[in-house]
């Protein structure tokens, strides 16, 4: 069988399993969940053996310290898996719900309906806990899912699978209904994203180049989780105090992440009183500033930000500080370098917040709050397959709610159109 | 200036557009549609007279009398044109909406707003009323457009957008909110297709081959309405007459349109009593009749379905007829050659219907109606920009709702995460 072929018939196994989905219950979604939870922990050690073979590779190709730690399973990360998927089972159940009915003066009886949307193509990289957690909230919300995880942690990914696999038997669920592409070969990610037939929407999960590679070669819709970009701008009415905290929570209490701050922008009326404030606590906790050269005229010796700077998400504690005139100057420096993820504004005056929320073309916008909120469990969704970036479909976290689409069903007593 | 130049410069004045709308009020924008309808009328003789350009040329070239028809614009169509934008306007505004609030343990206010999802690029063919439909959903729903109308439709095209932009001086709207990418090139749709960044959602209207082209070769989003190959199931249990007065309205009423059906199913058990009563109709509107081997034994004579048939949507007076054992067969049928559009079943029995309705996995599903309902304004929406046979953010008929997005906005006071 060529690889074309071998690809094709794991996805149409997959496309048959969507629709055996559709009659499973939501009890006995939960009942599997709760199986694969306990499977996973009952297999730590097997789990544990496999994933060393992954790290040992990776180890003698020399991979990164960083990638390593990614890729490396413990019996806590194991556990936490295994948690992930009890919680998921524990949440509402996010199919069948009627979104809006309404009748039409004909009698004919509408009906918006979420169902699920399909097939679900993940394509990701290194941490094979993605492996089992968006199985778990595809299976929540009533879709097949297609895993393509990276080659380094292959060995990772098809413990993981089998285990969880092997819990769906006894709930009437097939094995397909979780498929794994359990081929390092590249060429099959380029395979899978010509299969518009048979998947439904591609969520690529990893660096900046994973994603625009996928989004670049697909022919199946893909919603994109990019950089998050994020801005604290502090307002010339803003509360010290507060402005201080936020910041100091957004950049460094978990630098790495998507939704931590990159940028500051601070009002020119402030900026001489409350910048050399801001860099000694920013100093203390190790952050590098750079900033625009108005900036420069106070915070005397930090680097001279670069235009790229501006674009840039650092994942680590480098803050880049941009003096502006006001919050228009604000909001077009936002939605000109920013990465429509999380923008916050710190202010009393309730004019500027409401420009900054209206007009900040971003997912979340916030008022006096830390952008370290945005996050499926944060705003309170239980759970999360992502951050979308995108416009289309999902914005902002994208949580079970958002794995599913809806249809219309439509009831009458012989309705024909005149 | 090169071409590509040319696009960039002509895409970033519909972005700079897409964020001056968000100050726009409803008001605003309505008045600037139905000044852009009186405007139509007023200038009928101007586009009726390059519109005469356009038909010439497509006569002298030899295009196909239908295209010619889609083509030609009447002092009618400039009223239905007209019309449109009036009715648009009417229509409740569908920015702002608080689709859903809600505040978390921390005292964090959440509130999900629907907002405009920014530029909308629409690529189409032949018809050149599309430039104002179009331009007039965008706008109602406070979003810059990017039109790229078909060559032939070019003088046409030109004249309605010169007519509609001139409108909006006085409502505050820049004219680039209406942006036309006036270049009859083919290549310009390429150079169009790879502006992620300056354009958030594609949408062609038109044949399956440019849907098709532009799905092949988008890096920007790109919202499908694909063809409409629906089904009607006559059941074992179905009222006859009510069946036959569905069948007729669904495929004699207009056969040309994307909701008529294009094959129909019947139960095994009625079908050597329903198929020859079925047939006299049909056959007296002159609709030729294909079936599967069962339906040739019953309907001696008529032509034997290949199995390209079943894919087909033929937007004609053709009708394809198979015979399934039950409303299982039914449904795997439509699953598997279906579109996923519209698809019906007419029954007495509430078990089968509710299997239909459940199982059947298209935008609309029926039950004993008519699928010649698939349609925005039959819905109660107003209007519509089309129907959507993706799954992913807009299914069914898309109106101004769908072509909005959401945003979060997060009112806090001084919260930061531990």
């Amino acid at each position: 069988m060529t690889l074309n072929d071998k690809i094709i018939k794991l996805l149409k196994g997959a496309k048959e399993a969507s629709f055996a989905l559709a009659n499973i219950s939501a009890k006995d979604k939960d009942a599997a969940l709760s199986r694969m939870s306990l499977d996973l922990l009952k297999n730590t050690k097997y789990l544990l053996s496999e994933n060393s073979k992954d790290v040992a590779l990776a180890n003698e190709i020399g991979l990164s310290e960083s990638l390593v730690d990614r890729l490396t399973l413990t019996e806590k990360r194991v556990k936490e898996m295994a948690d992930s998927l009890k919680q998921v089972a524990s949440l509402k159940d996010p199919v069948g719900k009627i979104l809006r009915q309404w009748k039409r003066p004909n009698g004919l009886i509408i009906k918006k309906i979420s169902v699920p949307i399909g097939v679900i193509g993940i394509v990701y990289e290194s941490r094979p806990n993605v492996t089992s957690d968006c199985a778990g909230l595809c299976l929540k919300s009533g879709n097949a899912c297609v895993l393509r995880g990276g080659s380094e942690a292959i060995n990772s990914n098809l413990a993981i699978h089998s285990v969880i696999t092997k819990s769906l038997r006894g709930f009437n669920i097939p094995e397909s209904a979780i498929t794994i592409i359990d081929v390092a070969d590249r060429q099959a990610v380029d395979i899978l994203l010509k299969q518009d037939g048979l998947i439904d929407v591609v969520i690529p999960r990893g660096g900046e180049s994973l994603i625009r590679y996928v989004a670049e070669n697909s022919l199946i819709p893909v919603i994109k989780h990019y950089k998050g970009v994020c801005h604290l701008y502090v307002d010339k009415d803003a509360d010290f105090k507060m402005a201080m905290d936020i910041m100091l929570n957004a950049k460094v209490q978990r630098p790495g992440v998507c939704n931590a701050i990159e940028k500051m922008l601070v009002h020119r009326d402030i900026a001489a009183k409350f910048l050399p404030q801001a860099a000694r606590v920013l100093d203390d906790k190790g952050v590098e500033l750079r900033g625009s050269l108005e900036t420069l005229s106070i915070l005397k010796g930090i680097k001279k930000a670069t235009e790229k700077d501006w674009y840039e998400e650092y994942l680590d504690l480098i803050l880049t500080i941009k003096v502006v005139k006001n919050v228009d100057e604000a909001v077009s420096h936002i939605n000109k370098y920013g990465s429509g993820h999380s923008d916050a504004i710190v202010t009393k005056n309730k004019k500027a917040a409401e420009k900054f929320l209206k007009e900040v073309d971003s997912a979340c916008v916030y008022h006096n709050a830390s952008t370290r909120f945005t996050d499926g469990y944060q705003f309170g969704m239980g759970a999360e397959i992502g951050i979308s970036t995108d416009k289309i479909h999902a914005r902002g976290p994208m949580a079970l709610e958002e794995l599913c689409t809806y249809k219309y069903v439509i009831l009458g007593s012989g309705q024909t159109r005149s």
